[in-house]
């Protein structure tokens, strides 16, 4: 139930203090080809390859929760040893969770085909954020303070009370906040995620919610089949 | 009232992409120094120093509504040469709005000083979003979804009508909806972004708001100090 880096760069650096600091405590490693752990000395190091089999075991990809890909340069090249890599994970352990950080947006449809289940094309988000900053003054610091839990608040990925089943958006939107605290972002149905849901909305049973809130509260984090475990 | 783009790489080449098709013609000018344009052939190409008073000036900066400053590679050199780039365009221009483009967080400090008026940590949101997606399945989607207009939804920053003065969050919310088919993300109050607000708040006039929708129909985008020309 643990958490494998594969590959270092800015993005994993930061990430493993993202994920120290969460409220999940999930155990972390690092699988990376450097001679010298390049992660704070608390954090498990194994010096190896990525994109080979033997040693995606020795990290224990197969009792992983998660396993996330970060690219060691920019280059095309690092993105192929990528998909090498979620091809190799796929194939021995496909439970895990792949979630890969692409260089090029033209890679992303060969990562996907690999089977990576969720995939970041960090230069798509962050153009698009720039340029929406550029017309929009503020949506750049927004966005960061929304995913980064500025303000105290933090995003997150909800299941739903049976209770809430038929709501229309407004009293669904209404609900979240009175009962919980937290501001309605979209709603995933059948793996389709809404930020902005059409008038006719109504909640079903399996929705799942996407909020910003303080603390998770009275709200369930989505089933174990879709997260990490919740903390004990 | 056109934007410059201040150097060159992934994130540069896909915001291109991004201004082209946005719904604000605005023209674009990159400065770089390499020898031929990295950029498609229609879009007007200067070969210069960021941090040259008199390249930035070649490339129109006195009369830019905005400068993109992105850095050409990965290093903290890298950041260091936006800084002088801010810099330069904040003292012969300073009401340009500079938006940067930072590649390590440590340096995000720095380039606030040298008065840029957006920042955008891009490996901080990355592994921050990273982070997130390891614990709760989806969130990178959809917040690449949000940002990227995804679904045919866009996120825009607008000011709010007279009329919704006084409201509470939830009636704001429903508002929005109602009368714009706007989803309400956050408000910003003070020049403060309140993603969640506490269950006291009130609209007050002067507050603006971000939210994701189709098209900005009834409303208007943020007052001309704050934002580019808009579609003539
Ligand atoms: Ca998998
Ligand atoms: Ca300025």
């Amino acid at each position: 139930d643990h958490i494998v880096v594969c590959g270092w760069n800015a993005t994993a650096r930061d990430l493993i203090d993202e994920l120290r600091g969460d409220e999940f405590d999930a155990r972390i490693v690092v699988l990376h080809e450097s001679e010298r752990s390049p992660a704070p000395a608390d954090i498990y190091f194994v010096r190896g390859d990525t994109t080979s089999t033997e040693d995606l075991e020795r990290a224990g990809i197969p009792d992983a929760a998660c396993a996330i890909i970060c690219p060691s340069e920019g280059s095309n090249e690092a993105d192929m040893r990528s998909i090498l890599t979620v091809l190799a994970i796929e194939s021995i352990a496909p439970g895990v969770r792949t979630v890969v950080e692409v260089n090029n947006r033209k890679h992303a449809e060969h990562v996907r085909r690999a089977n990576a289940d969720e995939i970041l094309v960090t230069s798509r988000l962050a153009s698009r954020l720039l340029a929406r900053t550029a017309l929009y003054p503020g949506l750049a610091a927004l966005v960061t303070d929304i995913v980064s839990g500025g303000e105290g608040s933090e995003l997150y990925g909800v299941e739903l009370p049976e209770a809430y089943v038929d709501l229309d958006i407004d009293g669904l939107s209404a609900r979240m906040r009175r009962d919980h605290g937290a501001t309605l972002l979209a709603v995933t149905h059948d793996g389709h995620t809404l930020a902005n849901p059409p008038s006719d909305f109504r909640l079903r049973r399996g929705d799942t919610a996407v909020v910003v809130a303080e603390h998770l509260a009275g709200l369930h984090p989505l089933e174990p089949d879709h997260v990490l475990d919740a903390p004990g």
